[in-house]
């Protein structure tokens, strides 16, 4: 097992990685701080890991809530779901919310977490590879407003991440591929060594391989941690872990979310903005071709669907990247380093973005 | 005018009090960070003072939103309204939420600015006694669950307190009695000198005598700035300021809320832990007698409504004060001196409520 601090003052918490660490109750219920605990997961899951955890957690009052699976649920009305079931189970300040599932399940369990009573406990248990290394780690909260991705949400740190890996064993393809996209971003924004790593390794990732796959989480969580302690709320460099991410949100958002899984939107959104730097002459182009091979290698889209660019430029602008009316983006300036600017023509984007979505069409 | 510090590291803020605010533009201006501003109000108060503020905010790009008075509408769906308000004006990270008005408008629009885009700034401008020394100071944002009052909620300081006290001109009677609820709690849990000043000036605060209202305010936002900067989340000493409430929420949640202004509540709250802590034997008889004489010649009710006490019970430990099944209870020591504990037999305080709802009844 390998644990990395995620070092926050008050707020510090551990992030636990290996097998079998849904058995172990040490380390699940390290954190606990009460004796009630309200499960949170989803259909998908709970047929899969739900009993085990409570079984875990036999000394605890445990109260599980299944709610359907889909990033289409993560609404305000399925957070007010999770409330009603902290409210009914008569859970108080020192109840602890457990969230049990990926990046969706997470999110909308942390948010209600973040609102009930004004912020009671939050255990994170990802069984996604993208939820392990990114959504888990790092307190973004949120759900989606019909007009734009993770508009309503809260910052509130979970007391800890606990990562089994082997729940990744029961994950379909497409999924694992959909975390590998956000394992790519965190070489591309800032550890070229690991982008190579990944670029050796990612037959023996997509094979999960179990020590090739817990050092791409291991890592990622290191990357994302350090991000984190500089920049917990997002004023300054945190914002470079969105990269790919506001092209990748326009893309969801306007096929409807759920029918591209976040990674591939931000698989397709990472190569947009890297070929985006190398129309704004920041990025050499074979850089870009390198990271579209390794998006590929991956077995992830490299293109976006065929979309209307004025849509795809309105869905931009409401990304939440906005600031005073200007679309900031993350740049690269290298494989390896990202930058946030906003610095760029409007119209150069505009140009760039009908270019990209009409090789598509073509 | 008096400013008054909320010291709170990079969450401070300034609290104005004066006559003639709404107009100035350098005091009501001087903390809003973009050029976006979200007015939200409710009916009553629109028409009083919505153009005015909008006028003295005209270098701004200013949206307005007017919510349903009254506590009936404190809820996650109004919340939503105000969510999809700022989403409609395309509003970014850098926008601010100015809450014009009582403590419902200020709970959610502050609660609304807490969760858009997880964090935007959020001016408070309270226009009733009662958010002028209590909800409007001290970053507590919340909105009604049907089972309990402020379940659903966020701590999220204000970028700026601009209390305007021209604006109680136009207060109706019952709700500025409401607010000295409140006025006299301070001084009941946290300085008796006040509390002596209160009693000499009753008269004058009800006669609404500039000078007095002036200083009642200034030294209840000077004691609440003071529990809030020593203790921002309530882990500790901020409980005492839930002297009366936990009694108080059971009268508001059986009545259904907007039947007992929340002041009301809160004042036969206070003198109903007064009258238990005499019975636990910590406070002299005498001292209870005199805070309900405060009370009264405030003209604030003294007794509960006729309620069942098994409901009654129910509803208390609904409150969010219960930490771990033990009903958290705000007693004095002696006026001027409040302690928050679960330290008594728990029939004491069933056979205590019985008691007092039944000399109701009789």
């Amino acid at each position: 097992m390998t644990k990395i601090e995620v070092g926050l003052g008050s707020r510090s918490y551990p992030i636990h990685i290996g097998p079998g660490l849904l058995d172990r109750t040490e380390t699940l219920a390290a954190a606990i701080p009460g004796r009630d605990v309200l499960v949170v997961t989803n259909d998908v899951v709970a047929p899969l890991y739900l009993e085990r955890v409570c079984n875990t957690l036999s000394g605890f009052r445990v109260r599980q809530l299944v709610l359907p699976d889909g990033e289409a649920h993560k609404t305000l009305a399925t957070v007010e779901k999770i409330l009603d079931a902290l409210v009914n189970s008569g859970y108080s300040r020192d109840a602890t919310v457990l969230a049990l599932g990926g990046g969706v399940v997470g999110d909308m369990a942390g948010f209600a977490a973040a609102c009930y009573q004004r912020g009671i406990a939050f255990l994170q248990v990802p069984t996604t590879l993208l939820a392990q290394v990114d959504s888990g780690v790092g307190g973004k909260t949120a759900v989606n407003h019909p007009q734009g991705k993770n508009m309503i949400g809260a910052f509130h740190q979970p007391i800890a991440v606990v990562a089994d890996t082997d729940t990744l064993g029961t994950l379909p393809d497409r999924e694992l591929k959909a975390g590998l996209a956000e394992v790519i971003k965190y070489g591309a924004i800032m550890d070229r060594p690991f982008l190579d790593w990944l670029e050796l390794n990612m037959s023996d990732l997509l094979a999960r391989q179990p020590a090739a796959v817990a050092y791409a989480i291991q890592r990622s969580c290191e990357l994302k941690a350090r991000v984190v302690e500089m920049d917990e709320r997002e004023h300054g460099c945190r914002a470079i872990l969105n990269f790919g991410h506001t092209f990748g949100h326009a893309i969801e958002a306007l096929s409807g979310y759920g029918q591209w899984l976040h990674g591939e939107a931000v698989a397709v959104g990472m190569l947009m903005a890297a070929d985006f730097s190398v129309t704004r002459g920041m990025l050499n182009a074979d850089e870009a071709a390198r990271l579209r091979r390794v998006v590929e290698a991956a077995g992830l889209p490299v293109t976006p669907p065929a979309l209307a660019s004025s849509a795809f430029m309105q869905a931009m602008a409401h990304d939440k990247k906005v600031l005073g009316g200007r679309i900031r983006l993350v740049l690269l300036r290298q494989l390896g380093e990202a930058t946030v600017t906003d610095d760029y023509p409007a119209d150069e984007l505009g140009r760039f973005v009908t270019n990209a979505l009409e090789e598509v069409a073509s």
